[in-house]
């Protein structure tokens, strides 16, 4: 094989907004499976908001990325040598592989992937880890009946996409809020959300005329203004699914510290009855994954799941198009197609 | 009949902490029971912190109690004469016949209780609304594990000290915090927690050498600073159960107003996929009623549920017991004897 190993390694844990000096792009040799491994090709590289949390020392619900590790991430590929008899080169398989070319796998880290139905690269998305983290949110938390309004944030992201769509499949009235009209006027057309608020624009008013009557489930993925619009319209008994708070993933102190930007009062909680709950996918989603792919299968031979990708073409420009995503820059699931 | 309705009025809304003026205490006739009617003299007034927002006229799960009006409030006493065949006079009786030594009464609103097994103020306090509102909170969403760690706010107050004695008796450990040395020795030595801590210390200290692994479970009556030390100590998976938040039940603006004082970032709530839910008794409480005093004859019987009142004697003293309530200075469950 003349071909090196791309890798893109942290090189220093960033303080505040990362930059591109915390990654170092590596080449080495292709690593050489052992006993009982896969080499595994790397297609599509997976970025997503939860690797900021990675790059950190802050205490959090996964290690941090040693210095001088490749990034972790989920990719897509395809078995290219195989020392396990469950694979053989040429099959298709997702796994966390990391941000780089080839990596050297044991078969229970891999999980084969159906060609055939979707795009490879779904598989990080619509049918990877944010469309479970979607349909996890909404079956755990969520919940959201016939007739309920949904409100979701980031709503042209990667979760955001597919938790609308389930929503509404549910019978829900569902109200998007993304960045910028480009965005919401997706969400409307192609989405097939019930309106999409800018929240760029005067969120409160925007918020008065499309759930005049409150709102029962609100999708949390970003936190600062957006949270502070829209949870005091939550009604009784809503529900608030705590998915993520990208716009305070770069911030400093962290969330717990003293001196973290204050949250809401909590009055409202005990007299509205709110559910307020967080999840992360990983505690209990995987074991639940072929019943989540069943459900967007059917859907989208119903014509009810539609998705956007941002491809950005090239390992080494990950560091950009991660540092990008965290100010919202991408537009649909941000996955790197690896050349 | 010779005596008079002795009844408590609301003057007027408070802003900030009631006093005695916002009440009026009226003298009127006995009223007599119409068809199908019954009339009760109460024997005991249960006081409880939710009255502060009956007070007031911001949006709330409940009407307000109207100005001129009787104050809401739930009572015991015994039937004293009777239009309907379901109960006679002598019948102990509980109901919601608010702040008055008479009342006339559908036969729906009210609940016969035995007198046999617990004196008869018990059915206001740990057989009654506070006892069944600290069962349903760990029923529905504290849900204590054998080995967990439950903090208790508010531990020797009516729904504390039932909530905590509960927890103990399926196997968790219990930490208390009240106010003063008194309170944390009631707390301890009477009600059996673990430990009791007293707010008026350095609750972060008390708190790191009594919950070295942090908290499974809180039970948040007050918010404030208690809640300020507690919230960062909550350990993955753990439930914040939502009950009342008195430290600011008398401060203006509301909790929902723009201005009101801020909680905490809610960072943590994804990170560690806390639960904090809000619960009123009344949405489902009382349907479960039956089952929940089974429970608590049977802790009763194995010497597991003790607990305390505190009795204040004279409708005519219940304006300034109130105001006593919310600033913490009632030991027990507060009741006032109807003389």
């Amino acid at each position: 094989m003349s071909e090196n190993n791309l890798q893109v390694l942290l090189k220093r844990r960033p303080v505040g907004e990362p930059v591109p000096e915390d990654f170092e792009i590596a080449e080495r040799p292709v690593p050489l499976p052992g006993r009982g491994q896969v080499l595994v090709r790397n297609r599509f590289l997976s970025l997503d908001p939860y690797m900021r949390g990675r790059m950190s020392d802050a205490k959090s619900y996964a290690k941090p990325v040693e210095l001088g590790a490749v990034m972790e991430g989920a990719t897509v590929g395809e078995v290219v040598a195989s020392d396990d008899p469950g694979f053989a080169p040429g099959d298709a398989v997702m796994g966390g592989q990391g941000w780089q070319r080839y990596c050297v796998m044991t078969p229970d880290k891999l999980r084969r992937v159906d060609v055939g139905e979707v795009p490879l690269s779904a598989n990080l998305g619509v049918l990877g880890m944010p469309g479970l983290t979607a349909w996890v949110g909404l079956e755990d938390i969520g919940q959201p009946k016939a007739g309920e309004t949904v409100v979701i944030s980031a709503a042209s992201g990667a979760v955001g996409q597919v938790a609308g769509q389930i929503a509404r499949a549910r019978g829900a009235k569902v109200i998007g809020i993304a960045g910028g009209p480009a965005k919401c006027a997706f969400v409307t057309d192609e989405l097939g959300f019930d309106a999409c608020l800018d929240h760029r624009g005067d969120l409160d008013a925007q918020l008065d005329a499309a759930c005049p009557e409150g709102i029962d489930v609100y999708w949390e993925n970003v936190g600062g203004h957006v949270q502070e619009a829209v949870f005091p319209r939550l009604r009784d008994f809503g529900r608030m699914v705590m998915c993520g708070m990208i716009a305070q993933y770069n911030q400093a102190p962290g969330a717990d510290a003293k001196g973290a930007p204050p949250g809401p009062n909590l009055g409202p909680i005990v007299r509205k009855r709110l559910r307020v709950q967080g999840f992360i996918v990983s505690d209990t989603g995987w074991q639940r994954y072929p019943q989540f792919r069943a459900e967007m299968l059917e859907m989208m031979r119903d014509g009810k799941l539609r998705w956007r990708e941002d491809v950005v073409v090239g390992l080494d420009r990950a560091p950009e198009a991660f540092i990008g995503l965290l100010k919202g820059r991408n537009f649909g699931k941000l996955v790197i197609r690896i050349d």
